[in-house]
């Protein structure tokens, strides 16, 4: 186990609080600090930023994103951006 | 926390009567003031207006808003616009 | 609120009886008068019109939609056609 | 109400019997007597004709069609074809 | 009522044993003998074989089918091929 | 009956074992040996080869499949591939 | 039965600590070490690589991947890659 990772859920747990990386299905990312998630994976980011390109495009602030639209988080990520 | 945030959800309650900037699958937005959601994330906004390539391009008034088609909702960027 | 809103459906129900424009998926809309609608937000309109372009194609009268084809209904933007 | 309908279900028991225009998510219609639908809008048309473009493409004759591949029904406006 | 239809799938448990036309949501079709359904509308095929542009294509024999790719069945329309 | 096949997962049940071609969404196809399968038919297949253009392009050994990827799976076609 | 495999899950779970490649839906592909899996197919990876056109393009280190957007995940042919 890495840091007592059991569930997949238990990787959203950890990064509370941290900043990760979303890949949207519309080919987007975004990034920000994670504040919230519920079981459909929907979340709430702090300070988003819309990437696309590898490029910063928006700031949308606090933002609540659906899950169904999420392919995957990263909290690791961020940094090597 | 950010303002009391602890479930994805309470992100929506805390922007009730403020405006939004929700991101649509067709690649169009909307803007509006939020009235109402629910648990699918249906939500109703009053004065809306769809934006297309970050201009305002048609009023359509107060508005039901399927949430199978939503990617995000912000509460926080619809000054930054 | 904004004549009595509370939950979403609250505006489909103020609407019944009145004209409402309907955006569906696949970028076509209706205009039609709201007869019905259920928890899935399948609807009934009558005298239904399908609108590509902002021009009026065909009348297609009274009208089943399935709700999951729906990306918004709004009852107050039908005069602003 | 129109013909006593009160729920959208209401549309397709009264088509029963007649023949209803059907769209279809990949942009082609069907026509047919409405024979059957449960609550999944699985429905089932007798005589059924493919129509593509406004034109009669394929008789495929007693045919069961899938509700999640129907955008919408619509009883009155066969004649108006 | 036609060959005593109440129910959508009252049509595909009368055509069990014999040939039915498959649409399908990636525009190919299947034609083959029904031999057994559930209530997903996931349905096994004997001796199906694919078609493309109203062309036998490729036999793949006894086959199984998932349901939520499905667009229509048709028993009757396959000696009209 | 063929081979006493009362219910579309007793196709899945009889293969079991044997070689098997599964047609995925993304136009690819899949042959190896089916070792599982769930009521969701996620899949397991061994020896699993991909297929593009009726080409074998890449093995990818012991492999999870998900169900809602697959269009149809044929356990008699393989041979004639 | 190959490993002991008697259902799909089965194999995921003979995988975890394990390096595995994940196919999405966007084309993309993942290899990463397997921590984690819920039944919606929702997974960890730890150390996790995107691939694109058999290349590996951008490390994303620990990874929560969404299960509705895996085609598959095959525990034996990172090796081969």
């Amino acid at each position: 186990m890495v840091n007592g990772i059991e569930r997949p859920l238990d990787v959203l747990n950890n990064a509370k609080g941290k900043e990760v990386l979303v890949q949207l299905k519309n080919n987007k990312q975004m990034v920000g600090t994670l504040l919230a998630f519920d079981i459909h994976i929907n979340i709430v980011l702090d300070n988003a930023k819309e990437i696309v390109d590898n490029e910063s495009k928006r700031s949308v602030g606090l933002t609540f994103l659906r899950g169904d639209t999420i392919i995957f988080i990263s909290p690791a990520s961020v940094a090597k951006q």
